[in-house]
């Protein structure tokens, strides 16, 4: 049976929750409430719709998560990423301002939230470790990219289409002659004051003698303060009368509560985005959970964060709102806020509710333009092309993936950037254990070490071929150890043993061996013994399983030591003084010395 | 450069050409040739071609492949398995008896060829090693049994369609009640014949005195034999007048030379089919020819058979034919009969050629049940199910693997079974890598050698856990690696340092290495040491590559022991007499005896 602590962690912390746990949660909860309203406001917009269901989609899934998730920290809600590939993918089905594109967007939160608890039903939350580190971080990069450029049309205050870069600059060259100077003006001084927030406020306050943690603080309610600045600059020059767009009336109120009507071909539309959307949060939230829960020892069960970000996108559908999941800036917002449970997230939703029913006359006049600034300077932080650089001196087919991925988000779309960043980095993996490295070895003189012959001053004798493979055998690479073993066998004629060490070898599939008994027969046909040494115990358990023993006639041995000595009857084992530096020139020299004694 | 030997190996033994040679190539085309006349007919038959197509396709590509091929002994032509690939794949674009279906068979050809040559080119000869020996033999084995069952309707002289084994079985029930009973009595015995030759003429003739080896190429020569016999039953009983269906008349002469026709938007459709039969030709063929180099010591250039193969298959198209391969029944009967260079494959064709200008007026009166009743004995030795059951007891994964395979051949297709056997063989490999086995290791006492901690009596240290990852690291299991490491940790409050012992991990890719930072980076901020021991030379290699050692704080060891010695520092690194059975009770034993002391 499962115990309910694992279904809902809250019960494990919240009988021992205390006044002084409350206080620091009330206040983690008061900062990033105050960094989450505007975010919400501008991710909506990126994801094509209208501010307020940025508020909404921030307050359930909050409570959701917190009764659910893992993570004491992890604060929830719309990210960048997750809103441009959900304006990806509703923008296919429905037109933007329309009520589809409402209900696409929750019912898009839906599916990815279903496709998360299915996840962590069947456990293939494993899944998400296909898409790896270089693909996501090559990914979020160029999201980033496409991202502030898109946001580029509402800073010049034109209209603009375009959904990836070259689209999007073609847009913007043909329509930048409409741009409204008093937008520009606007947008551009809002997105310096961010970055100047962003970067110099904290050191400023340091240096005017506050303390450093009140400081970071102070500084990440900096984006705040330059939306209230603009809200007061329109309404002081009347600037939305000089065709500076704002955001205009948000409606005010609870969020409406209604379960997304079940529509197979929308569902059907959708659910590919929906599996890429879940993936892609999951990966991006546990890794932020991971990050902070190491911190303080905690711990966080991947399967039940699964199940947490499905009852928040679940949440998020049936409040109206798209999909959500652990954002990095506000929860390392929240942790260094002083957050130590789940409850600070609730107290966030309780916060964002307030806004949404009071403060949203507030937001009326708020300049799209610095909206868009401050989408900006938020994804411009996620981008890192250095880690392209950085890959490209450790790893070429590293470098590959993540070079083919931006290209792909860039010119294609988020979706297909994914897909063949994953599908490549598997080809790149598939094809690299096919073609494993592996070493004629020979014996280090003086010890029982075996090492590669073609690095290493070691003793071999031509009657005797040790062959060390460094990879599990498996049919992808089955054929190609046939090849080597055969090939080898081939130019050496005086050849009478061939040992083949394993201690590398963590799996031998079915394929591979077919391919061992084969080589065995084969050799044996031609008059080769064929011997195993140095396998590991597990896959000697399975080889017993097998009628593998049936057949073979060669032997194990437990060290290629105790390989070369047995098999070596007649010739002297003990280190010699002459070694040569290559196998080939080995041999030949071996070969005379035996003929000469 | 080039070697013009590589190229065309014929250069290196046609000079060295001998009398004895030329004998022995002799007498083994002649036997080969005897085989090859009735398969090819039936081979074509299978493909749903006129038969005379068959024997078209057994000379020009045998001439191609004498002058490029590696093998001295593979013997080329029409096999089944290709040929139920060749009529699934025409039989898509055109309909059965239409010249666009003779061109459809010649392009499919000369596509498979050209994709042959296209791989050589490129060297993506390894791609083949995705097809699995699981998947190949259970595609083999469920391709006779499909062949098999297609043929049944000819034995029963009734008219039935269908192209899987559900939709076959389903039109003979319809159309039993037609059934011939003079075509039903020939086929049968015509199969009971073939069976008991196949069987039983060799030991009877042994038995009788003759020798062996020439009582199996007697033996070889029984199919000819029947069809002898049935077509001088047809002419004595004027048989094709009852209703059994005879070949007819079949076009003498040589093949029509002719360059298929560019038609691009059948190029398209036939290319994926192309493909598949390249791979799984290139697969069935380089098998046979390497079991057989392998009895002799020859070698086999996988690459240059790819080119050999594909000019093969232009041959075949340029005269009128259809896919071709290596075979594996007349290249054992070749190399059996004393072939010894690929100028038996040169008579072969010579001795083809010559039965398909004079001798194909007898194949008028062959009955199609007899060809039917030739696939069927030749298919149904292909059938392997004990492997099945072999595999089963082997590896759960790879038995899934083939029971998929072998369902979906059957009841989808055999493009489906073979997509489905690779897909599922890359996935299940994904899948066992991306959790690896991760152990908790510890000191055998009295050694320097670290074990698991479950599985021997061995020493730990509550400060030190040393976890040895029995797999390379790469995207796939970074986070698993990354869990479990935070995991441990999480769950042991003494814990100073963490170990990673790394003798199997032959790779690192981009991702495992950024997660091996941010587990380094993370351990640090929680105060605790990470180390890694055992790392091997190519990955030191890469790592040095890197920028890993600008942050990298903890240390590399060159082996576990050295490890602990030096992290255990006021800790007795020596063999105790107090060692317990599981990890756990170990740890906390220590812990006791810590207090104690």
């Amino acid at each position: 049976m499962i115990k309910a602590e694992r279904i809902l962690p809250i019960i494990e912390w919240l009988p021992s929750y205390t006044k002084t746990n409350a206080l620091n949660d009330l206040v983690a909860a008061a900062i990033v409430t105050i960094m989450l309203v505007p975010q919400s406001l501008a991710y909506a917009m990126l994801a094509g719709l209208p501010p307020h269901i940025g508020l909404y989609a921030s307050i359930l899934p909050l409570v959701a998560y917190a009764l659910f998730g893992t993570s004491r920290t992890l604060a929830v809600g719309p990210v960048a990423v997750v809103s441009l590939m959900t304006a990806a993918a509703i923008g296919r089905v429905a037109a933007q301002g329309t009520s589809a594109y409402l209900t696409a967007a929750a019912t898009l939160a839906l599916l990815s939230g279903l496709v998360s608890l299915a996840m962590a039903a069947s456990r293939l939350g494993f899944l998400s470790n296909f898409l790896s580190h270089s693909v996501i971080s090559s990914f979020i990069t160029a999201s980033g990219i496409l991202i502030a450029a898109s946001q580029l049309k509402y800073l010049l205050g034109v209209t603009a289409g375009g959904d990836t870069l070259p689209t999007i600059i073609f847009a913007l060259t043909n329509n930048v002659g409409g741009t409204n100077f008093y937008t520009l003006f606007i947008g551009v001084t809002a997105l310096a004051l961010l970055f100047w927030v962003r970067k110099n406020l904290k050191p400023h306050l340091v240096h005017a003698g506050v303390a450093a943690r009140t400081a970071d603080l102070i500084a990440k309610t900096g984006p705040l303060a330059v939306i209230a600045l603009s809200i007061l600059s329109v309404d002081l020059l009347t600037l939305q009368l000089k065709g500076v767009k704002i955001v205009g009336n948000i409606p005010a109120g609870f969020p409406p509560f209604a379960i997304p009507v079940v529509d197979l071909k929308l569902w059907l539309d959708l659910l590919p985005a929906a599996i890429l959307i879940n993936l892609v949060g999951f990966v991006e939230s546990i890794s932020v959970a991971q990050t902070l829960a190491a911190k303080r020892r905690q711990r966080i069960g991947a399967n039940q964060e699964l199940f947490a970000l499905g009852a928040a996108n679940i949440a998020a559908a049936v409040s109206a709102g798209f999909p959500v999941t652990g954002g990095f800036a506000r929860s390392v917002v929240n942790f260094d806020a002083g957050a130590e449970t789940p409850l600070a997230g609730v107290f966030t939703a309780i916060g964002i509710l307030a806004a949404t029913l009071f403060l949203t006359p507030m937001f009326r006049l708020l300049p799209q333009a610095v909206l868009a600034a401050t989408i900006i300077v938020a994804v411009l932080s996620l981008v890192d092309l250095k880690a392209l650089w950085r890959t490209f001196g450790y790893s070429k087919a590293d470098f590959t993936v993540m070079a083919a991925t931006i290209v792909f988000v860039l010119s294609v779309g988020v979706e297909a950037g994914i897909v063949v960043g994953v599908v490549l980095s598997i080809i790149f993996y598939l094809w690299r254990t096919s073609t494993p490295h592996i070493a004629i070895v020979g014996q280090v003189p003086g010890t029982e070490h075996f090492r590669n012959a073609e690095r290493h001053k070691v003793i071999t004798y031509p009657e005797i071929l040790s062959i060390r493979v460094d990879e599990s055998l498996y049919f992808a690479n089955a054929r190609f150890l046939e090849d080597t073993i055969y090939d080898s066998v081939a130019t050496r004629p005086e050849l009478k043993h061939v040992v083949l060490m394993c201690p590398a070898v963590n799996l031998i599939d079915a394929s591979a061996l077919e391919s061992i008994e084969a080589i065995a027969h084969r050799l044996q046909e031609a008059g080769v013994g064929f011997h195993l040494s140095e396998v590991k115990g597990p896959v000697m358990d399975a080889l017993k399983r097998s009628d593998f023993f049936e057949h073979f006639k060669g032997q194990i041995f437990l060290s290629q030591f105790d390989a070369v000595r047995t098999l070596a009857t007649g010739l002297r084992v003990e280190c010699e003084p002459a070694i040569e530096e290559s196998l080939s020139s080995h041999l030949s020299t071996r070969n005379d010395r035996e003929n000469v004694t």
